[in-house]
């Protein structure tokens, strides 16, 4: 089959012929449908510092996917040939203290599929069973592959009550995007966020946000406070891993209120925990990736009742031989989601 | 002034000319602009067992009210003449174990207006300054006269986590009605709601409602069954307070489920505690009025967010005098919620 | 090997020789070290009707446990030859609903050793690996058996804080006595109980509770009112299942409180749900099983912590083949409780 | 009256004859029987930043107290004279949305004694009748006059449920060591503990640390991982504001686990809070004084049930007129909680 390819510790990836993946009792093959593009698969194409500490090339990329079941294991019994999925990325353990208690998604021994074993920008792909999750036939392959970076946004915004509550959210990425809808769905009373990209910020305010602010020219915490009779925000999500976001949305939280971060600073910085967490009396959830599986539940829910539709969020198609397109769109700041589609291959 | 007073133990009441209510250091005296008809206003009307054994007349009627501040108590910081307001029914000690702890809603020493002292269904009411809730000027008095019944509909619906759940609402009360609006606000997947008034089963349809089954006539069962997969509801929200639809909704919510009951069943019945409780791991919130002021804030937020729009649960309005005409409406089963205009007595 | 054997429907039991139990790829062979009986296998053992409704005899009695494993299946990684183990009772099918959004403990497809296959009132069982929970070597057989039922204890005393609350427990079987060493350990500030064996009152008594109360003679509402300053009881532990033990229970509890209920009434009984309940605010938490496995982890921490020592509550001992004998103490009401050792057999 | 007061912007404070403070309609004249020594009081008498940048001198000191009710305003319903009681330090506005919604402790409105008005070191004060909290007559006034600060302990230590788990608490001043007692008493599994001061080191051992390491010395990390089988802490207490103590107690806490901060860090500082807190998936509490009046509640309910005994916390006793000796043995490190009695003043 064919794949995408990281081939060795450095930046870039190739376009290959593989073997097809053998599946063992427990697992199923899937023949892939559509794919999506994560920040993080970003990383791992560009090679920063913690790619190349983590990941063991050769390997296939890619961890967001929807597909079609081909084949089974023999001790499988909860999805079989023909049912059409999408898959939660971590593969875990399910004897650890973690995943004995409710805590599977930051399993002690998670392999993470693109990451630390082979992943699914390719044809096709083998995953234990249990990591799939049964779709909709009528909903489109674009939208199935979002389903795990939904997740991201689901875990994130539902981690403090938004109802009624005034939000700031830091960063307008894909997953950004996902968590706008997911707020207002959640009966945010208002949805204020901040970008570095216009694109990002015009497409925000299309999905809802009541103020879409960039902070290379707005003076975003002076009109947050106006918007917000100077008393702040209630809840933070906060998404860029930025520092300096980070501060002004810790900043601009009213005391009491809470702040949700899944945006992964590169690196240590200095930030006032004494002013800006334990004064104020602020909670804080660090967000790492979906709960196993309550998140789907939930992410499920937002979808059949109708109160989140992910149409929007998909703003660029390519076809897999495309990938370095599709990364580079990626990369613009320029895009929603980034979407491939292995069955069309330019060359055949 | 003129009010409408029950004036002896038994049904029925009358409209009066009483005095202005004078004001203390803390207080504020409101002029009424909209008083709304609650259920427990027509008990006390009819004069049932438990008005019986509570009410003192004579006593002015009712609890639900806007109005503006025409005069405060000297002590009086918190409104000012002016001011548009709703008002918590609830008087609150502040003192007690329950108070001090966040639970004023159910304090030791409570007096309800219209129940325990002068209501509103009257030109003027007394009441402490911190019992005000400022209103936005364009918010019509219909609606701001709500403020308080809506708020049993959001500290029933925000009990158990909504978003993404599949809901049955047994009750289309008017607090029924406006639940349905915080259900679906709150992201939930499926609203299903039983009543046995057509005329309140339509009203709940168009607000949203995904099924409106009428148990007379619907095998309730069987649909929402049919509807969840066999699996049942995440949630039970009881507004009815009738012996078989709690029943029937215990039997209906899944294992590990939960069920907010606010419907007041008149005295005990028969209930199978250990296989629709215990055995199946549901967790149950009696809810008691609405949480100080918590919820007050969240109504706030639903609506100013638009979230929530409560224009349509208003259905029918009369004068002060018309009194006997709003109760009898509000008794027939077919009507949302009843106003009242007190400046609009046909007398003058 | 020998096993007690419920051979028909009817009461009674029988010890017999039976083959031993084969393992699949995936599950473990443990000899038993003790087991211990429980309050429904007394119900099967005396064929109520629940029995009657579920048990499908020939079956092998018996759920609590300790022992050795002496053999594993191929796939086993979580445990060896040699462990030392106790064992959840529930086998669960991981791939519903509820097992994937961590409430295993109420899983729709549970099988329970004992009631729904082959129990552990022998000298062997086989277990999947997965319901193994490793002990320490020093830990008593008899102490080691009590840790699925003592998970009982823990999972009801930590559903609402007890921490400087005030307590009413209803019921003083075994599970009951141990919820007494969980109460303390979670710093209760006073755990009154009631019971109507004098025996367990005075065991109750010896393990710390501040009132052991015998309604048939005491008047337990009177009492506790006084012991509270009027107020009553913040949190009610009900471990009795007796209708007139949970009305005076939820009636003692204050408004606001929480009531957490383990003891199974055996049908529907007249319950005033709307002045219990509803009006008081309060929030009810039915109990099924042990949380898999955030119970077993607390469980261990308690122990191993030195805050709950369970050494008192075994008060009788018996070998296997005096299971008439067992089954006669624990239904005596004058027992902690009733463990039988089966390597311990009259006729070998 | 004496009374020790911060004369000018400064390091130092006199002792001075200043007159009898004047009560409101809502107030109570408290003579005071004993009071404590807090950090903040030192950084006041010191005269730190944070001191001059907000205290605004002349000003009595001091905000944790014990005494007797000497007169009451016209409108005290609460409390009568000869009440004994202790007191809420932070004087709150009861109508921000802080205050309404369960939030006092961090009132957008906070006056504290001792920093924004005059404070407690002296023979009496001046507070409103809601500030006061009435003590049994058996408790010392030692004992009496740390309640406030012990309310501190059970704030940080009750964020998150500590039953049955391993705890690191970095920092043992005296608001640690009472915190050692809470954890114990709410079922802790092991309690480790860091502090720089052997003299606290060896208090904390006393009070029930299962381990306590010195930094300067021991290889805390190491052995904090040796004694969790390499897994690290449930949860992290952090008392001390170093931030070195943040970073390795972060760093040793497990994924999924809780953090509550009470230490003040000085001020930014070098965080990872990427690796530290968002890819673990922890939650941090950031903890402000006491909740209003809930842990006043449980600090009681913890001390009257006998689960906490502060007895052995209170290490010096001095007169009034000793404040520079009582201010150095609380600098010394070697200390736990120093008291003086106004009534014992050295000259009269």
């Amino acid at each position: 089959m064919k794949a995408v390819v990281k081939t060795h510790a450095g930046a870039g990836a190739e376009l290959r012929e593989v073997p097809l993946p053998q599946i063992g009792a427990r697992d199923a093959l899937v023949k892939i449908r559509a794919v999506s593009i994560c920040g993080t698969d970003l990383h791992i194409f560009n090679w920063n510092n913690w790619s190349a500490g983590r990941v063991k090339p050769p390997i296939i990329l890619g961890h967001e996917l929807c597909g079609d079941v081909v084949e089974v294991g023999k001790d499988v019994t909860s999805v079989k040939v023909g049912d059409y999925i999408s898959a939660e990325s971590h593969i875990v353990c399910n004897t650890c203290d973690l995943c004995r208690t409710g805590n599977g998604h930051i399993c002690r021994n998670t392999q993470i599929i693109g990451v630390d074993r082979d992943g699914c920008f390719a044809e096709y792909i083998a995953l234990p069973a249990e990591n799939l999750w049964l779709d909709p036939p009528e909903m489109p392959a674009e939208i199935a592959s979002l389903q795990e970076n939904f997740g991201n946004a689901v875990h994130t915004a539902l981690a403090a009550p938004l109802i009624g509550r005034k939000i700031l959210m830091t960063g307008c990425g894909p997953v950004g995007l996902m968590t706008i809808l997911v707020a207002r769905a959640a009966g945010a009373r208002a949805i204020y966020v901040t970008d570095i990209s216009d694109y990002r910020l015009a497409l925000a305010k299309q999905l809802g946000a009541a103020l879409a602010l960039n902070p290379t020219r707005d003076d975003v915490k002076q009109i947050i406070l106006d918007a917000t009779n100077g008393e702040g925000v209630d809840v933070l999500l906060e998404m860029s891993g930025a520092p300096s976001a980070i501060r002004d949305g810790f900043d601009l939280l009213k005391k009491g209120g809470a702040a949700s971060l899944l945006g992964l600073p590169g690196k240590p910085f200095e930030f006032d925990l004494g002013n800006l967490v334990v004064m104020k009396g602020i909670t804080v959830y660090g967000i790492a990736g979906r709960r196993l599986w309550d998140t789907w539940y939930e992410a499920r829910g937002l979808q059949r009742g109708g109160a989140v539709d992910l149409t929007p969020i998909v703003t660029h198609r390519f076809k897999l031989d495309e990938f370095e397109k599709a990364f580079a769109a990626m990369a613009s700041g320029n895009s929603g989601k980034v979407v491939m589609i292995p069955s069309e291959l330019t060359e055949e």
